[in-house]
């Protein structure tokens, strides 16, 4: 717990301190290939020990869980610019306008997912195949509440 | 030494049972989306560590280390099934042809990457500036290793 606390901490100060990288269309590309990045990485845990429990491999879901957290560990944030809810990076952005009044929750959301991510690296270090389904799906919610809070439907 | 050669050991006979992971399309995306997101670490390393280093961030340079790691470790080869060489991810795909012609150079040629890489990992953890750069133009060599191997120039 206290470790966590110190974690958001350590975390909401990156945030407010990350320089924004490089133009427009760099931050939205590179933020829209760290979010495919963990997805890959999210389909093979879910892959593994969702739909296919039988092809579960230890070493493959804790690669894919260091995986995750390492794009929730990079300093995402800095890839929030202004003017980064309009542009092409890889594709048109899906950031809702909103999401530079929502600072605050954006933080919450983002902590949240933050914490679950490096949660799941250490619980599938363990190889313990219902735990990392039970962390699994934390994951799943937290990144449901930032999609919720600031990307647009397709 | 004897580490390296069990990790070796590891990543060859992961590149040889890797299943590979869907549609041509989407194969060629994640790929483009991991080596973007590296890409992106790359950078702020480079940036803190040659460029500006007046700069240097002990943790934001660690967390880039492992991320480039991660990318390392994901098992990118069940990315590079056949056909792979032929198609649009987020963009054409830069694999020369003679990728599945050159399997053992490219097995040769990743394994340099991801030793470099998680030295890189283990270096940035030290905080060492120097021993950093150092090792950071080790894992630049070994990304031209394969570019010059299996990418078409731009």
């Amino acid at each position: 717990m206290k470790k966590n606390l110190a974690l958001t901490t350590l975390i909401l100060a990156s945030t407010a301190t990350a320089a924004i990288a490089g133009p427009i269309e760099e931050q939205i590309r590179f933020r829209q290939s760290a979010y495919s990045f963990a997805a890959w990485n999210l389909g093979k845990i879910k892959n593994q020990v969702v739909d296919h429990p039988e092809t579960f491999n230890k070493d493959s879901v804790a690669a894919a869980a260091n995986a995750i957290a390492a794009v929730a560990n990079s300093g995402l944030g800095s890839l929030y610019g202004e003017g980064t809810d309009q542009g092409v990076g890889w594709k048109q952005s899906r950031l809702k306008p909103e999401f530079f009044q929502k600072k605050e929750e954006v933080t919450v959301a983002a902590n949240t997912f933050n914490l679950a991510a490096n949660d799941l690296a250490k619980v599938a270090a363990t190889g313990d195949v219902a735990a990392i389904k039970v962390q699994f799906g934390k994951v799943g919610e937290s990144c449901k509440g930032c999609h919720d809070l600031i990307r647009i439907k397709e």
